[in-house]
């Protein structure tokens, strides 16, 4: 049976324990030694958060793989003592979460809520209704499960979406578009837009002076994705022009986001405070658990990084 | 070729004579006589707004059927002076744009996006995150031609979606009741309550004290449907009381809704302007000239209102 290390804050290790040994027993693997401290010597797995206090993976000489709980790999792909295999977390409920804060966020600013929610002043603001959703033209910078997934969620309320991605990817009924070209066409026609690429160094600073200066005139940015996304002064600047209408942004190249950091005043951003999804446990440890099933029958992993690209 | 006399509001015909135009020319009917002045006893057809100056239609001798610009028909079904058939206004734009603004009111309370919206003050206000809509509980009561396409998008989106109509209906995806027992039902289990019913004797006050009294505390009102559903006393006592957590109403017993009106200045109340959702020129103009062509070739009209019911 194998060792495995949970690697993570000791709040983590409340929310997993229970879920991870119920799904460890799922797929037979109920015998397996599960804790939070062992010797690195002795560990076949680690359950890992980037953040925990495990960054020197030399010593782990038996180690087979590392799972990662985060959707996010910058903070370790890039580790040179890791040279096991590294699988991302891909779990339902992040990605359904996912799905739900981009299609509300979308909706609200394609409805154009705010004026109601902050206009209770006795001023019946009546006037034309919105453009319906399949005269809205939406795009997902980045194709991966998250950004595939709210892609057709959109579509099927009948936006207009389009979908970018470095390669080149497919996704039901959705336009799509690859490659530095392609994503200048993207811009030069989206209305809104929503970041769910990875944070890699290809993709840092993708919305830069040069992007957002092709985006119509009032154009909205949503980034539940990574904060290096974004050139903050490039966008404050966009803002201040009247060239963005409005940011709702959810990650930030500091979290927490600094008091003092212009976008909380600015009216025209939205800061939330990094809650538009996260992992859940009992479905995540699913994934994980099953992972490790692969491991001990010799059959591949599931949803391995790329070391080279970066995710 | 028939006569129609358009009966509505001047800015109305604005919109709609090209349209209307239009499209009776792609029925076949490009000779019919469409004005907005007319004898009474030449008239065949009216396409009808209820807050229109014909009132009396006992000069419409030869009147074949009066065709509603609206989707809501209790301003016209009880005109006694009324004896041809009424077709209410079921326009795929109308359905569409609710669908869209119901859907993002439904994920604005589930996400509890107003905390952040209201709450830019430097304050990371981080914690858990929403349960998905797969365990969140959201019922629709009414399930004529609005109520269900909502239904079926918030079940698309995975929310439990409880459906409820005065008589037995089926939803794909959702749970349907109906009858008075079937209300209590609910009521008892709708963390979010959207009101799509028809405004009849027999919907006044749908929601009334002893209804509110059944939702589970901190529940959700949303109404885009008609101002008299909702007993509007009793809904300010719920909500002072916490037992109703918020209410965002579109439609009101007095539109405007008068500055002075409690609802404006309630924290726990949005009101939006009469906005969630509007006939579409282009849309409404095929389903008025398909029913005009149906007329005239002696087929059924399509939409028919029920005179007994009141819709």
């Amino acid at each position: 049976m194998p060792n495995i290390l949970f690697a993570a804050r000791s709040e983590r290790w409340d929310q997993y324990e229970t879920p991870l040994r119920q799904a460890l027993s799922d797929v037979g693997l109920g015998d397996a030694l599960l804790t939070t401290e062992a010797a690195p010597e002795t560990v076949d797995y680690i359950v890992y958060a980037p953040n925990s206090e495990v960054q020197d993976f030399t010593p782990y000489t038996r180690l087979k793989a590392v799972l990662n709980l985060w959707a996010g790999v910058e903070d370790v792909v890039g580790n040179p003592t890791l040279n096991v295999p590294l699988a991302r977390m891909v779990d339902e409920g992040l990605t359904d979460g996912m799905v739900e804060w981009v299609t509300g966020h979308v909706l609200r600013h394609h409805l154009g809520m705010d004026t109601h929610i902050h206009g209770q002043d006795g001023v019946w603001r009546a006037g034309s209704a919105p453009p319906l959703a399949r005269d809205r033209t939406v795009a997902i910078l980045g194709l991966g499960t998250l950004g595939s997934a709210c892609a057709r969620a959109l579509a099927t309320l009948n936006f207009r979406v389009l979908g970018w991605s470095r390669s080149a990817k497919d996704v039901d009924g959705v336009q799509t578009f690859h490659g530095s070209e392609g994503l200048k066409d993207v811009l030069h026609r989206a209305e809104i837009v929503v970041l769910l690429l990875p944070d890699t160094p290809a993709t840092e600073n993708t919305l830069d002076a040069e992007a957002l200066a092709l985006m119509p005139t009032g154009a909205v940015i949503i980034n539940p994705g990574r904060g290096p996304l974004i050139d903050d002064d490039a966008l404050l600047s966009a803002l201040d022009a009247g060239q963005i209408g409005h940011a709702t942004l959810d990650v930030f190249r500091t979290e927490p986001l600094p008091p003092e950091h212009p976008f909380w005043a600015h009216p025209r951003v939205t800061v939330t405070p990094h809650i538009a999804s996260e992992t859940r446990a009992p479905s995540a440890a699913r994934v994980i658990a099953e992972n490790i099933r692969r491991g001990e029958a010799g059959e591949p992993f599931l949803h391995l990084v790329d070391r080279s690209l970066g995710y």
